[in-house]
């Protein structure tokens, strides 16, 4: 495509960098922004480099934060011995708007994946490790709930710390599988419907 | 929605701010950037703040430029007596990438929408007007092609210049409304089939 400016051609190839945005949705972007006023660009601007200079991870969970442990790990309501291991802070966010929930989190930051050249040591697994073995002897941790993606590198991180935590003699578990709410029995895959079946729950 | 921090809690906001970009991408696009390397996000930022802060506009079509007047106007293989007058710079990349004209170009900056309070005075009309009426005697305006969209305030802001240039002489045409090229009959509707056959093209 042939820009009429530099100026333009270096913005849309910018926002084209960002997942999801094309060349054409970034050029509609970047028209957007030049009608804005300039106030308004620098209060976009300003909030990205802050979010990027400015973020902390709790030392904790590894969740994203605003002081050294997170609103979660620092809360005195939540059940300290459960911890629920997620990929990012999206998961976390996704299991605390269902209110389900009372525990503690561990956020890896990814799944191994070899192709992507990510190994156990790049995610934060030596350090859920460490708070299952060394917890506290008044405050042991009773169990790590898996709640990982169903592909193929969710279930080979699954598969990796539930190897590390054998010994532990802590309960692990992982989200169960099914059919979802409101979904139709006729449309599921047959993986999930066998797996619907094979965890099936007895009326209590 | 409850984030863990108010650093991406702000950049969320911001980025739900651009059109199409609702809080669920804008949080994976926040996150995202958060991965990034400092050095990305400011070349981001950079070429947004440059793009609002320095951009330059045509003096003689108000199309994007990178000096007093854009390539196009200042191009001497264009053919300076038809002006292809459209909505915005995208509109002028669009008929670029087709090779199919030769002219200059005249970017009103919008149409005319009582809804949303724009008249005639808010857009580039006044200056077209001058453009055609003013053109130097050696070298005449003759043609004006409204390249507008086909929608209500498209066709009352081509109904106003009409009227605006009608004494000028000048032979004012509109782009072809009709079927798309490998476009089914049996898929178009009513009105841009009925304007197909109104606007039939005799074979040469």
């Amino acid at each position: 495509m042939n820009y009429p400016s530099k100026l333009i051609e270096n913005a849309v190839n910018e926002i084209a960098r960002l997942p999801g945005i094309g060349k054409k949705s970034a050029l509609r972007l970047a028209l957007h922004l030049l009608k804005q006023e300039k106030e308004e660009i620098h209060s976009l601007t300003d909030a990205l480099i802050a979010l990027r200079e400015q973020i902390c991870y709790c030392a904790r969970c590894h969740n994203i934060s605003d002081a050294e442990y997170c609103m979660i790990c620092s809360s005195n309501r939540r059940d300290q011995s459960v911890i629920c291991v997620v990929t990012d802070t999206r998961d976390v966010m996704a299991i605390e708007n269902t209110a389900q929930y009372n525990g503690l989190y561990h956020v890896l930051g990814g799944v191994i994946s070899p192709i992507e050249g990510i190994g156990p040591s790049e995610l934060h697994i030596e350090s859920l490790i460490r708070r299952v073995y060394g917890a506290p002897e008044d405050q042991p941790v009773k169990e790590v709930i898996l709640a990982l993606s169903p592909t193929m590198e969710g279930d080979t991180t699954a598969f990796y710390i539930q190897k590390k935590l054998r010994d532990s003699g802590v309960k692990i578990s992982t989200i169960a599988r099914g059919i979802p709410v409101g979904g139709d029995l006729e449309y599921a895959d047959e993986v999930t419907l066998g797996r619907s079946i094979v965890g099936r729950l007895a009326y209590e």
